[in-house]
């Protein structure tokens, strides 16, 4: 049984700024609870289906703050879904570990205004199968905690450090570190074709607009996917979680399984 | 001013029984609006704000069934979207025009119950960038007419043939012509070093349960995308149109700018 109390604040993390506030997300469904769960991040406050505690061990418990056993019924109440499944759970926010030589060792994704949520999830997913390590944001991206965010990195953001940063200053200190700053436009070179280097930023921009004009001065390397088609009036971009998705795989294909 | 009547059978369009019926489906948005108009496609009604309608040519408005200037409001009562554009048009089902030997000359995807709206849509819209003409679905795949799918393929569906079909049938004759039928699945090879022709057939599986048992024994060619990472609980998969792009993008790299 849960609390009133504790019912609307689970509601109202729904809120960017309640969650900022409280430096508390909500996760739901069964997979990706039981990942935090064996992740043994800090989980604050687990509520499930009496079934899906049952299916817990003891590891899985441990470090819970607290367990509410709910009704489906009491589940509907407090979920973002509407299919909720049998478990959600708040978490405590994680700060970041990011090594400040990551920028010269690692491939780092900067995202411009990256808007959908759908987007940066599936972006943050692919990025951990690519095995980046960070992705940058700037401050008009959708918001990391987000439901659908969550939802759409299927786990991804416990394995990626998502930090959201003023973009001007960030490139400006790589321009310093003489770090190649890769970006995505329209036009450029081949990514087929163009050499690409082991590590560096690829720079994405918005969904309908690109990169934002104030930082285009930061690129060093303007690559591009061709597109193969010689229709006149065909599409004239693709969705930028695939673009990244691409851009990650030619960046790392010489690696092949690299563990 | 839109009748009643029209103003229902727009709503009903949302309903993939309606629209199999009527033949009929719903596009929205400016740009994808103005995109179906330039393609000269069976525009059969266009309902939108006035402005949208003076900023159209003589050559836009050939063709159109019946033009209906509306108010926002009115337009908000019969979108499908939280906030809708300034333009909507109901779109007569397009038969697709298939050469029976493409399967023999070109890259083609199929897709066995891919039920997500926005995936299949993305998948559309990935396949016109990289080129391909045709794509086949089992019948519990998302409908190519719901709204999202549209949406999500940014009018790509002018520019790629989706065909409902039974998978086995079509594999079959797949098999007697000896194509080669690439499938995505865990286990496989990296698609960086296998060997991928210049046609066949790319066989993408479900968002949870991948490939379903009764068309597995048709894949002659086994290839995955791998993952690089260490973490032992790290996500297992991308998302199946992620995986679409960056096979697309592996099978057609050497190829450059074709046109």
């Amino acid at each position: 049984m849960i609390s009133r109390n504790k019912a609307a604040l689970i509601i109202s993390l729904q809120k960017k700024k309640v969650r900022d506030e409280e430096k508390l997300f909500v996760i739901e469904g069964d997979k990706i609870v039981r990942e935090f769960l064996e992740a043994k991040v800090m989980v604050k406050t687990l509520v499930a289906l009496p079934e899906f505690l049952n299916s817990l061990t003891l590891f899985h418990k441990q470090g819970i703050g607290e367990i509410i056993p709910v009704t489906e019924n009491d589940l509907k109440k407090i979920s973002s879904l509407k299919t909720p499944h049998n478990a959600l759970a708040v978490i405590s926010m994680i700060e970041p570990i990011r090594d400040p030589d990551d920028l010269k060792k690692e491939l780092t994704i900067i995202l411009d205004c990256v808007q959908d949520p759908g987007n940066l999830g599936t972006i943050i997913r692919s990025a951990a199968w690519f095995g980046i390590k960070n992705i940058y944001c700037s401050g008009d991206c959708a918001d990391v905690y987000n439901p659908k965010v969550i939802q759409a990195s299927m786990g991804a953001i416990l394995h990626v450090n998502v930090t959201y940063t003023s973009l001007p200053e960030l490139l400006e200190s790589a321009r310093k570190m003489s770090i190649k700053i890769y970006g995505a436009l329209i036009e450029g070179e081949s990514i087929y074709s163009y050499k690409l280097g082991s590590y560096g930023i690829i720079l994405l921009g918005n969904e309908s607009k690109g990169i934002s004009g104030e930082l285009l001065p930061f690129i060093t390397d303007r690559i591009m996917i061709p597109k193969l088609t010689d229709e006149q009036h065909g599409i004239d971009s693709l969705n930028v979680s695939m673009a990244a998705s691409v851009i990650l795989s030619e960046f790392t294909r010489g690696k092949g399984r690299a563990f």
